[in-house]
């Protein structure tokens, strides 16, 4: 499908910025800001293909990614300076990431016969995986575990597609819906600056 | 082996548990605790079934893991205020869950027909590596790594089912007497605060 | 070939030294030594061989490895302040591992039919993973994303293998080559004390 692969490259691109930025803002050098761009494009996808065993995974397999996320990183290591303008957009674009990756993750781990739980779980890992090996590499706990509804997103994406795949539905309709539910929460979040409960930690 | 099962479930929510409740510590929203749970609990068995190259790994075979895990990290999230009964027993479980897992891993990697030494670093990375995940996750060093008797007893544990497997005892009965190992050296190190040797760095 | 064979063995040690003394000076137990020895010395080749699917990796096909690592880690762990005079050798030992691990991952990647900017990186993974996983796991941020040209070093090394495979060499000599490369660079970098560009970040 083409539309969502060219969704999928961009999604690639808005997380590679997303991660050279990270490595940016920790004063790495270029090699630095180059994993970094790397694990946070590509890092999820990777688990997700170790996990269901398809081997070597996609990033091997079609090197496209591998060179969209070198470029970019680097791009922003140059430029990093001159690209506040980005700064808005790249929010709308790593919403889109977000929204393509989890229908991807879903979806491949429903071809491989995987569960209901195992499959939104592949799907979340798949958006946000990168994310969480960025902020490990970056010695931090990881953003997505402290403070956002990003991958509430996710869940209720990857539910949907599941739903949707036990339907007559055609495929590539489910992966449309799913995919718009998640890009669509995302960016309310963001909007309204909503937040999942966090636990008040009481020393007994 | 059903007690082998029922125990490898207690320790599964025993270990989810503790996973959890790091997550509150840590002050870490729903989706935190909830992947603090999973991986603590599921981690290190994952890890070991994709070095064994048996993929999918376990959990997304059987998915009681992960179901089981969900639902004690979720029940900890919302009620962690009023479980400090559970503390006392919730140490005993732990250990149950260290013998269940070291005997798991190295009993499976001796089916690989891996080696000695291999086989017993199975057995330990099984019980340990997802409590070292939850920790890095966490922005820790791993406990494990640093002041613990825990790795100790797994490796008695994994050394011992590779030596009752050369012999012609059932193998029910390896698996038992093997965990039993860990688990009583587990709770002695508790009992009577053993540590393990510690390097005393000195700066040159 | 029985040359790259030793080398590799003795880059295994010197990685598996270089590991247990980052344990000693974090002040872990004897067990968080071996862990961290280990991870050093073959947290990379495991990585490359998860993700080209070759499983059990090396590791477990060939117990030399984890004998050697474990006999270095725990001869670090008692002698270490007594191996001061190793210090300066070590660093030599070391660039040897790097050139060594770099042509081992490429060219493995390259037997798997990976591409140009796959194999390099499964060379350059090789050489560097165990050490990212080494200060992961002493909550550091890895030092090679830092400030070192470590990485240039092996980003030439694999690259000059990849080009050598294309021509009519013997292979032997295309290894020796682009290892020795790695070495001669790395070397170089020690000695005049380069290092790669950093992002000067300004906060916007």
């Amino acid at each position: 499908m083409t539309l969502l692969y060219s969704l999928d490259l961009l999604g690639t691109a808005a997380f590679a910025a997303s991660g050279a930025l990270a490595g940016i803002r920790r004063e790495m050098d270029i090699f630095g800001v180059l994993v970094l761009g790397l694990v946070t494009a590509t890092g999820g996808g990777t688990l997700r293909d170790l996990l269901l065993g398809d081997t070597p995974p996609f990033i091997l397999q079609n090197e496209t990614y591998l060179y969209l996320s070198i470029t970019v990183s680097l791009t922003v290591f140059i430029f990093h300076r001159h690209l506040e303008f980005l700064k808005h957009p790249l929010t709308y674009f790593d919403a889109v990431g977000l929204g393509t990756f989890v229908v991807i993750g879903t979806g491949k781990a429903l071809d491989f016969r995987v569960g209901f739980i195992g499959s939104v779980m592949m799907g979340v890992m798949t958006a946000t995986a990168g994310g969480m090996i960025r902020d490990v590499l970056s010695n931090r706990v990881p953003l997505v575990l402290r403070k956002e509804v990003y991958a509430s997103a996710c869940l209720a994406g990857g539910a949907l597609l599941w739903l949707l795949h036990q339907t007559s539905l055609p495929r590539a309709w489910s992966l449309l819906a799913s995919a718009s539910t998640v890009i669509i929460l995302r960016l309310l979040a963001i909007r309204f600056n909503w937040s999942l409960p966090r636990a008040r930690y009481i020393k007994h």
